[in-house]
């Protein structure tokens, strides 16, 4: 059980329904999930926490389903039980097949391993990765 | 420095230099970065970390550049120095653009902070979101 | 359940059970929690991790209220559950509020989120930070 | 090096010279460090992060150096060099002593290793430790 | 739950069911544990994991109890719930003692803490310590 | 450069020039670590930390270089640069090859990967493996 009740919208102060309503609004559902109604324990962190996801999680150059995607292998690598829940079934909303998801936990165990091989033995960074970030 | 030295290709064992090879055939590069060189020292290694990477980071029901930059995701959750350079460097050459990279950074952070507000709050996983994988 | 059995007072070899009567005139309780019932398997790890909690966390320059917001913030960022459950009880029994608890909560992700900015952009620390440790 | 580079004032958008101008402003001081000319490069990252350490980082119900010291456990966990320098810089700038440096250091220690006894011994959580939010 | 079925032999796909008989077979055991039957619902990661796990975990220089306990250190530090109960499982088939286990989740405590330490204060590498590896 | 100074021996008061000898006594060597010049700007966590290490790491159920191994093992996994180096050295030191060595790290690789495997597909732990910890 959460360390905070859930404030659900009926209960929920002016402010945390606009939330709840944008949130709704914005992913085209009908309901909320706990993290909102957790959050609304402390209205400064949901108003703030909602508007960046809003903001961040919209498509840009990167489309809405790679942004889930590198949400789902952050949260693998940290792992994060509601998130990892969470972010899996907003990819698979967003178009993630079965095939897509196996992908992705392989390359999120590969990379786990290969962080460890780089650190461990010490690697210098390559002349040629220095500075390598797209114009 | 790393700690081990780092086999170059004119002294590496033939088994080392097909690998070697393979690795700048399959990159179609002409040249071999510092990670193998380390591994170098422990053919097994080198040789079933490059199985792992040719094979799991072939184009498939994900793009190259999509693995990519999940690495990148990883890597700068775990902060690996050498994966950050590496990965960064691999997902602009394969069309990672200046945008997409800024915001894969903050689609990492955002991913980072929520991942915390769920598990300080120990928020419960929604019944909807249990057993979200694709089909 | 514990990979290893709880040892109760009555059970309790006489070096364990000084080691839990102090940690209840310590803590001024009338209970020990299920940690030390677990560490009492090993009475040297029960020992020395006992005067470490109560020497660390002993009021000093910081107050103990404090030091256990810093705890719970550590065990917020590794994903501790029982050290989050056990950690904010006790900060709450030392005059944590809800809303000091909310603030800690958005503190822990904000940091989580830089941290990974600031890992992720690679950037280099300003020379005026260098050697910044109070005197 | 960073792997973007650093915008300063000079070079710098009309709304990005408006969040140094604020950021010098809100900490008192005449120069923006690194952090913030490199999300510069990001806009729309540098007003988001900017506007939540502005608001999450004011004194509340934790005052300012509280706050600080929490970043800087949370960024010795992770290990992020860059965090750490600037948060003990912070911190020292707002009243941390020597003597509170070194508690901090002993009490993020002493957590993490804490936070692995717990999750290796697989501890359950006491009864008495569930819901225990303050209110 | 798993996010994906389980895949039991007699459901398995003729190449998932030959890696489970040499998962048996060389671990000299009648059954194939959950990890495995959740893998096979992508048989490339299947083979390509069990094909580690065989190699990597095979007696040599270190003998294959030495590395279940280096299995057990890295799962505690990063809290991996299942794999901190099948390593210890496997562990202790292979001769880790009660005693061997107390002293490991020891070890493994002191190195998170020191690890924070030395991360902590910014410690730099003493000269000696420099290119250390064996030969 | 370390955020405060070593303390030299010739500069050390007398309770931190004992435990100097002592490590020096304890380790057959004749200098100190950069560690423990920079913990002994606080005595306590000095006293502490050195007291912990020297009965930790002792040799017991399991013997000293084990005991190095699995710290390399903590410190590769949490990335610790300075914990790499001398606890890679101390291990040479105490035996370690470099065939052991890379297999070290091949299993701290495997593991941090499969880790994240059991984590991402969220997979139950087998009734078998419960409470399997050695008698």
């Amino acid at each position: 059980m959460a360390l905070v009740p859930m404030i659900e919208y009926d209960d929920a102060a002016p402010e945390v329904r606009a939330i709840y309503d944008d949130i709704r609004a914005t992913r085209q559902v009908d309901w909320v999930n706990n993290f909102w109604k957790v959050l609304a324990n402390d209205p400064a962190t949901l108003e703030r926490t909602w508007q960046s996801v809003r903001n961040v999680m919209a498509p840009g150059a990167l489309d809405a389903l790679t942004k889930e995607i590198i949400y789902v292998a952050v949260s693998v690598t940290n792992n994060c039980e509601y998130c990892i829940h969470s972010h899996t079934a907003g990819a698979s909303a967003k178009g993630m097949t079965a095939q897509m998801f196996r992908e992705l936990m392989a390359v999120v165990a590969l990379a786990n391993a290969t962080n460890r091989l780089a650190n461990g033995y010490r690697i210098d960074v390559d002349e040629r990765f220095r500075d390598p970030a797209p114009r």
